[in-house]
């Protein structure tokens, strides 16, 4: 198998579907100077991924191989969750001697309808994959080669599947900058549904609940409502494929949230506060579960919070002193609503840095706090 | 009424409970140079709140007079929810001159409570309050004088109250930067449950079910997860409090939810998305209702997204550069990672400001787009 000198990437890569993921590998491996072809149905879609700079078009003659005679090596499958196996079976035909992985959201109905209709030695070239860089956007214009950096990629092997389409699909992940986690194709559903799917769902029924809202009710709205329902905006159609296609280990979350639901609604009626206490309490243990964002240990991190004038060069001014304090911002988060002369911006970094930013803003005239 | 040239605000004011919100109303009167008195039976917060300049300890003598003999005019009870109705009456009875509101996140059954204990005279002195900016932190640290700035701020007249004790409230709610959205109590309760409480409890549901889940899943976390679980990690005492006090709003919204995720599940096995569609799509027009955070329409923005090395400087350079090009940003967001060399920054500004940031970064060397 091809590869290339630096992380066993073999390439040429075909990638087919220009959409927000497609594209953004496109992109990333393209940061990585790997060959990358795109295929897309939508000629828009495809010709925005290639101005983006994502891959070349057109660059595959017949049987699948480039102008200088070379096979596509890899091939990343990145169309709407439905065609996925239908695309794999087609990508494993038309270039024997590709890799083909896909980034659908669900994996393991995906993986028996291919294994019933390929042969052992096609579906040892499939490997299934999912990048956890979702996005309530879409679309090419959306992508980013830097989609995909420090967060997890799930690399999905089967029994049938060769140790070097593993390690391909493992040395996609990681050149667009991801961190591999290599789960069975069912135990990956299990987890997203839970960390992704019902999240959405519940998202979903929040948002839900808007929509036949006095419009006055809403003047009351603050940021834990737009925060709580953010993915509820995301696009219908693709979440229906989604939620549908991992119905089995959804519902078993969705009556398990029906019966805190009910223990709620008894809560509510019965003696203040009991059942809801403990569903509360349940909540805080499990919001401390969720690592950080790397995926590793949650770190010690603190907030400093200043105050900004709303004027254009503030900003600028802030992160210049922030900056000449040595002391390098992790995150940001302005909290500025518009006609208000002054907006917070929180600054999270390391713990044992703070006091020392806050010093240094505050000798520089800000208002500054832990 | 004693006013202050201003904005009416009658002082001197008395602060009693020095967490979070009490802590943060002394910061924004003081900031607008109001005399503000701090009690908490907490000595320990009472003297951070203090310390932080939110108001002064010890000031009052007999009869609730300062040293110069005025009598208090306007008192903010800003305790735990449980306690308002009590400390509202006792505070009617010590400063006989003063208006009373409160801050707490009910307001019809604690009205209910006033008014069966007190003199029609003293309950013209309440009107509640509400500002709409909760936060998952609490105590007086976490206080901030912009914690009010550009939210709503609910204030709800009852048919006893004075109308210069209603003036009087939304004086103060101005006077911390708010925006005065006046409904009745009853209905304040109904907005609420529907903007805060269940989308509290939705994000309670979610991360209720990560506490039993497998720690492996949790590798798979991403934004979504932590956005919509964001608020489930706030002081479970202090919500069930709340959400106990809002119980029949609160029921009637729930049975709601129950009946789409009956209808959900229902969905999950039948003719694929049908019922799963309907509530994507009525989510998607209940995420369109809300509105900006001033409280006004929707305002045409867009995103430009830009690549920063994670060193420090670079954010500053990058918001000098912004800076130059003469466009103000509204908000940020920065999408960076520990470990991962390149950041992805969101600078969200006017619709018709976006082309001319893209090319000014371009121009600078940034990688930006839209």
């Amino acid at each position: 198998m091809t590869t290339t000198p630096g992380g066993g990437l073999p390439e040429p890569v075909l990638v087919v579907g220009t959409g927000l993921v497609g594209t953004s590998v496109g992109l990333a491996l393209r940061a990585a100077a790997v060959e990358v072809h795109l295929r897309d149905l939508d000629r828009a879609a495809l010709a925005v991924a290639a101005s983006r700079g994502a891959g070349t078009v057109g660059g595959l003659g017949a049987g699948g191989r480039t102008e200088e005679g070379d096979p596509v090596r890899l091939v990343v499958v990145a169309v709407p969750p439905g065609r996925v196996p239908q695309v794999v079976v087609e990508t494993l035909a038309t270039h024997p001697q590709a890799v083909v992985t896909d980034v659908g959201s669900v994996k393991g109905e995906p993986l028996r309808a291919l294994a019933g209709q390929l042969s052992a030695g096609d579906l040892a070239r499939y490997v299934g994959g999912h990048p956890m860089s979702g996005s309530e956007q879409s679309g090419p214009w959306a992508a980013s080669g830097e989609l995909f950096g420090g967060r997890a990629w799930a690399v999905t092997p089967h029994p049938g599947s060769s140790p070097a389409a593993v390690a391909a699909v493992e040395a996609l992940a990681r050149t667009c900058g991801s961190d591999v986690v290599t789960m069975s194709p069912d135990e990956h559903d299990l987890a997203v549904a839970r960390v992704s799917h019902l999240p959405h769902l519940l998202s979903v029924l929040t948002a839900a609940q808007l929509a036949a809202a006095p419009a006055g009710h809403l003047t009351l709205s603050g940021q834990g409502l737009r925060d709580v329902t953010r993915v509820a905006a995301g696009d219908p159609a693709l979440w229906t494929e989604i939620l549908a296609a991992n119905a089995p280990a959804l519902r078993a979350l969705l009556v398990g949230v029906r019966d805190d639901l009910d223990a709620l609604l008894a809560g509510l009626d019965g003696p203040a506060g009991d059942a809801l206490g403990a569903v509360l309490n349940r909540a805080v243990d499990g919001t401390r579960r969720i690592p950080a964002k790397h995926g590793g240990p949650a770190r010690a991190e603190a907030v400093v919070v200043v105050s900004v004038p709303d004027r254009p060069g503030e900003l600028a001014r802030l992160f210049g002193d922030a900056g000449q304090s040595g002391v390098n911002v992790e995150d940001v988060r302005i909290d500025h609503d518009p006609g208000r002369p002054v907006g917070l911006v929180e600054l999270v970094v390391q713990t044992d840095a703070a006091d020392r930013l806050v010093a240094a803003l505050t000798a520089r005239g800000w208002s500054a706090y832990r």
